[in-house]
């Protein structure tokens, strides 16, 4: 019998909650709906029945050693408070914390939900046994964390990470955040519809036409279909995503020389369509890409002051957890905060 | 009697060497020119000329601690060896390291330039105090410096901090490193002075064509003497420095959450001619900034966990040391390096 956390994962639409071992083995796990117009209220009060349910369906299985949430959006960790989440409109300046400890009567720990994407990765993912990483996660919105030092680096308020909302266009796409040409505006699930609407729009694109006539339920999942169909439309809208993560990712490998930056969320099932924009414009933009981008040959690791051999190559990767990434980073929380 | 270590700073266009004792008292400065176009073994012999004449000067100063070198480009610390520098061409794949220790005959520490002034500010200038905060340094080229919890970070290979090549329009102006749209191609030195041509050939800014008619060494300085005179062309000029600073900007806040970014470099004597367009950007840009630009009204910073009041406000402030933090930081690296 060992011990096990709860993780819970509030995404755009659904709120997922996992009982799961200290070893990474889910034991149990539980998915709703939790759709921005039900209300914070509403969202919060079916989050703390479920995870009543889930531990009380643990009763088997070990200590209780915590719970840990991630939450999108901008949170002050120190307080608690949601400041804003671009995805739930009423999550303005919102104790959460506070509303969730109320009726669970029990203390929690709150993540930014891309932090805790960072942190499984990290934990089971490809990012196993790397100190320093990052995420890009790619959901309904665009989010990110970074792990420095084998810990997430939070940052002054406990807001790092946004990557989401870095300009790539300075006069492009609307973004949901208020703002012009965020990496969000171009590599979300939202984004991808949105363009492939837009070509639909624009008459040149029949067959992503005759697709979203097709299908009520069309959405980026199929968007990428067609292009791995071979439909020259549905390949450009992802060379644009590719497009848009690379500028971004340039910056970021420019700003922090990490060894591994990690693409996660649900659009990243599309890396073979996308990728190769990634590298493209990681080749072009990014100086230290360059300069860090082979396998290092014989003797150009080793040092003259005869320090160990080290890496020295840049790797972006697709994440492995997929959309399990976050929950299980939430369920890693206690056992890293001793709570 | 204090110790003493002396500090070198090599920029674009001059070389600086500086005896600094443990307090940061300036006791010895020598400065020559070291135009790229002397080439780097001339160059590098006749630092270390330098080098040897200030200690030699210094005799009775106490005990030499060591000796810090700030170098331009992209340096793996590792190996001392020069990758890539933007404004001296023949600085590829460089081992600058031994060939200053074999001419010496006595171990160097170097260090990117950049990341030196952050290193110096945080000594003796804006940053005093602050354990987290970045730098980009507007000169010759743009250059940056990360340093986070106390020390420099340098990434992987100790590339990191290379802000100047974050993009800011994917198919903007050419910047010296090959790419397109780069923040240096907007707010360094040279690309005032691009602008400022730029202006003149469109036959539309009488007021500079007569400036650069009168002065055959017409500089990014006499633009902002013409800004700061009322020229609206050149006012123009400005604010796309801060434009593009405040797009870079908006991106590192949301990245990073720092408490503070320094803007350093000679260009950064403008501070008031382009800094209004950096806080536009980034109240438009940052939702990280948004949540953090405010002194935290009372309560607000305490915590619902008993922990003591915090910083909570995003400070962006120009340099204070001018163009001697780099030359202060590398006095520094010595102490900080126990060598």
């Amino acid at each position: 019998m060992t011990n096990y956390s709860i993780g819970v994962d509030l995404g755009g639409t659904n709120l997922r909650i996992a009982a799961i071992d200290q070893q990474g083995n889910l034991l149990e796990k539980m998915t709703l709906g939790a759709e921005s117009a039900l209300g914070r209220d509403r969202v919060v009060t079916d989050m703390c029945e479920a995870i009543r349910h889930v531990i009380s369906k643990c009763r088997d299985a070990g200590a209780l050693q915590g719970i840990g949430i991630g939450v999108p959006g901008i949170i002050d960790l120190h307080t608690g408070v949601v400041r804003k989440s671009p995805n739930r409109p009423d999550w303005v300046d919102y104790p959460v914390r506070a509303a969730i400890e109320r009726r669970l009567g029990t203390r929690v720990i709150l993540e930014n939900d891309s932090n805790l994407a960072a942190l499984g990765e990290k934990w089971l993912g490809a990012a196993r046994g790397v100190d320093d990483m990052a995420i890009v996660t790619l959901g309904t919105g665009v989010g990110g964390g970074l792990v420095l030092g084998g810990r997430i680096w939070h940052g002054m308020t406990g807001m790092a990470g946004e990557f989401g909302h870095t300009t790539v266009e300075p006069e492009g796409a609307l973004c949901r955040c208020g703002n012009r040409g965020c990496l969000e505006a171009y590599a979300s699930a939202t984004a991808v519809l949105r363009m492939a609407r837009e070509a639909v729009a624009s008459g040149a694109s029949p067959d992503l036409a005759r697709a979203t006539r097709a299908n009520a339920e069309f959405s980026a999942q199929d968007v990428y279909s067609l292009a791995i169909q071979g439909d020259e439309d549905a390949r450009g809208i992802f060379r644009r995503v590719g497009r848009a993560l690379g500028i971004v990712l340039s910056g970021m490998v420019n700003a922090l020389n990490l060894p591994m930056y990690v693409i996660g969320g649900g659009v990243s099932g599309a890396w073979d369509a996308f990728s190769p924009s990634i590298f493209e414009e990681l080749r072009q933009r990014s100086m230290v890409y360059a300069a860090t981008d082979s396998e290092p040959s014989e003797g150009v690791g080793a040092s003259a002051h005869g320090e160990p051999a080290r890496t020295t190559r840049t790797v972006i990767t697709r994440a492995v957890l997929g959309s399990d990434a976050g929950l299980y980073g939430a369920a890693r929380l206690p056992s890293l905060n001793g709570s």
